[in-house]
């Protein structure tokens, strides 16, 4: 049985249960409240010195984080990533892609307009993070104009990982209806068998 | 015969030359420079749509960027890429903390200090960036000061990715004499067969 330590609200950690739940794999599910200060005590740093979640324990006590880097290691031998090499790097291409480029921006967004007081000085941040964080949509309309998938032909785990802060982007204050595109793979991203929703 | 779009001061760009040089790999460089608008320009973003350098092209034309996907579709079936998948793992998870925990505050507070002017606004986000990067430089202290490599017993793609920002962290204001297990590291990397330097 393995462990995800995570907090059900966040993207980052809920790529894992998108794609544990279409696995139909078993695991226990250890919630770790990063606004709390949960991921900065010495117990957790212990598990984790970045201190972040997810992070995923097996049952002989070893232990990964980066929530693409669990995605990658769970999945190989699915469906849900290729074992051809072209594949493969497009789908690490977007997984980057990610966490460099949207989640600064799309993530944060949210986090910001979520879960800090509407006087916190940080909400100053918003016009930049909306600013960039449109840029990387763009790149994403731009690709699902004419692709139906990220990569190849099939959903799979780079789907995942972008799916899980893009469908929630109007949480950090992004409208998607000026993304039809987006909008139409994010309809066949939620029509996948055994897919859950974000626990709010 | 491959091409790479990348400017050679950057260390994302330095990362392939690092593993290229090493391989022995024959490879054109074609040098975009993205401090002069080089990789917004309409023929640039044709071929990478997200506007970044480094990108790879086979001589077919296909095309893939972010640096670190580069490095695993390049080091596949070498040395530097180890094919059991724990390590994989762990290669992974360094390469993901290198672009969200590490590249965002190391890089750019180099890229602040090295190309911007000094009366430039953008300097007031040099003291936060400074705290973020010795927070991820700590967490690989903490990791060299029981370990020689960061996965597994031997230098490999996960090295080369943080080296190429950490061994010049100083142009942006970082001070590595206090991380004595890191500048052992880094002293070791930079000793293997076929490295070379970054070029400023």
């Amino acid at each position: 049985m393995i462990t995800i330590y995570g907090k059900r609200s966040s993207g980052n950690c809920y790529k894992l249960q998108l794609l544990l739940d279409q696995l139909g794999h078993d695991y226990r599910w250890v919630e770790v409240d990063s606004t709390r200060g949960e991921t900065r005590t010495a117990e957790y740093l212990a598990k984790n010195p970045n201190g972040k979640v997810p992070l995923l324990e097996l049952d002989d006590g070893r232990r990964l984080a980066e929530s693409n880097a669990i995605l990658c290691y769970l999945a190989e031998g699915t469906s849900f990533l290729a074992s051809e090499a072209w594949l493969r790097a497009q789908t690490l291409q977007w997984l980057f892609f990610e966490q460099y480029s949207h989640e600064p921006y799309i993530a944060v967004a949210r986090f910001i307009s979520l879960y800090l007081p509407a006087d916190h000085p940080r909400r100053a941040e918003l016009p930049q993070l909306h600013v960039r964080g449109a840029e990387a949509l763009a790149v994403m309309e731009d690709h699902f104009a004419a692709h139906e998938w990220l990569v190849g032909e099939r959903y799979g785990i780079a789907d995942m990982a972008l799916y899980a802060y893009t469908h929630c982007a109007a949480d950090g204050g992004f409208d998607l209806a000026v993304y039809p595109s987006i909008t139409a793979w994010l309809g066949r991203v939620k029509a996948q068998t055994g897919h859950s929703p974000l626990q709010r």
